[in-house]
């Protein structure tokens, strides 16, 4: 009998101790963040028709092939703006610094590699994102490969979701950024 | 004695919580894969003298430089199929999007950055890959940095071997992932 | 009692078995790495002014934009020497070899992706590390995001300190990486 009661102890510290072992169990499909943070991405792409220089913060280093119709091999350069709403005039709480590339043939798709750079108050550091952005899904999901700073160590799941977009000049994206592995 | 009944009980749980702290103790060199998936991958750059623009899958977009004798500087934007076993004609079971640079002055080398992406019955998500590609070692190990959708979270290494190569212009990678985190 | 003295062996097996859960308790602000190296970074670009084809390790394969006048665009390819102290032409341990690009409007700044690759005596394998690099600041980390051979699964923080800048033509920095993932 006494042994049971250790044995609970043991368990019960153990799960503490461990919250990645509970996930598969939990009801939800993934284990709760252990950080979140919600925020709004601004790019104006620098192009002929309509963007001036000074208002833009990405740029294509190099053209559109002609493979396929979407854009693909189009490299853009970008720093965009994050704030904390949706509003592209709200003062930024971040930089995001980086590429995305479009690469697929039959549809609108890029691949992104970036920090998010956090100079703030609230937070100092980086978080490093890469993973598939294919631009029709209403949702879509990159990786937080690492982080600095006060996101030392971050691994999570970055969730894009498309809510503004004019032809490939200017989008909006908000940014649903779950961490899973903090220290 | 009854203390270390106890301590043996602590003991034993905790191993089964920790099983990377035994990955070390372990015969082979590292610890079995949590996951493991062998795919195939084939890519048809789009060049001049044979390949045409309908079957190709990857594209240069910027020229060698004259920093050696191996494409150095050749940045190449690819979506490439993947099927299960060796042969192209077969229905794909996911693609692979990115990037592929040479970058090296002395032999031919490439560094990646892509996504492999899985829209099947069997698998639905993401892997993010990045590494170095010396195409002229048997076997060359990536990183997986990340994953979405049924590879959430995933970690790992994946294993290349090129299975055929015609000028710069076909190969044919096996790629053996195996992940050693999943949740 | 005893339950009690269970309990605290059941805690103290628990701190040893999950060193991270320690880390925020400890009086240094992160945790100690498994492993540490310093090494030296040096990067000679191909420019038209001095430096000549022979001796170059990077190349630019994209021109800066007109987006601001910090390089904005400017996409470096490099396979640069890695020694062990700051001597140019001390022999190699390693290379680092993938791309960096300037994606800062208003200061000099560098996004990296690369691998640093280990043929040596002391070490076989690769790291990979991707991240932001603000040149102004007097020192900066990245991510170490995976690692094979001899760094299987690691990851990590680089820390950059630039030791010597000569226009944009050479620099040497100082990498200080620091591993707190080994298997």
């Amino acid at each position: 009998m006494k042994g049971l009661v250790v044995m609970t102890f043991c368990f019960f510290l153990l799960l503490v101790a461990s919250p990645s072992a509970l996930a598969s169990r939990k009801s939800s499909k993934y284990p709760k963040p252990c950080k979140q943070i919600v925020l709004y991405y601004h790019d104006i792409l620098f192009g002929r028709t309509r963007n001036i220089l000074s208002n833009s913060t990405s740029y294509r280093i190099t053209n559109a092939t002609n493979l396929g119709n979407y854009q693909f091999g189009s490299l853009i350069i970008f720093d965009d703006p994050i704030t904390k709403d949706e509003n592209l005039r709200s003062p930024p709480v971040a930089a995001a610094q980086g590429l995305y590339v479009y690469d697929m043939r039959t549809d609108y798709s890029t691949f992104f590699a970036f920090s998010l750079i956090f100079n703030s108050t609230e937070h100092k550091g980086t978080i490093n994102i890469m993973g598939s952005d294919p631009l029709g899904a209403p949702t879509r999901d990159l990786s937080v490969v690492g982080g600095t700073g006060d996101f030392f160590m971050a691994r999570g799941i970055v969730t894009f979701t498309t809510e503004a977009i004019e032809s490939i000049e200017y989008f909006r994206l908000k940014m649903d950024i779950k961490l899973y592995e903090c220290y």
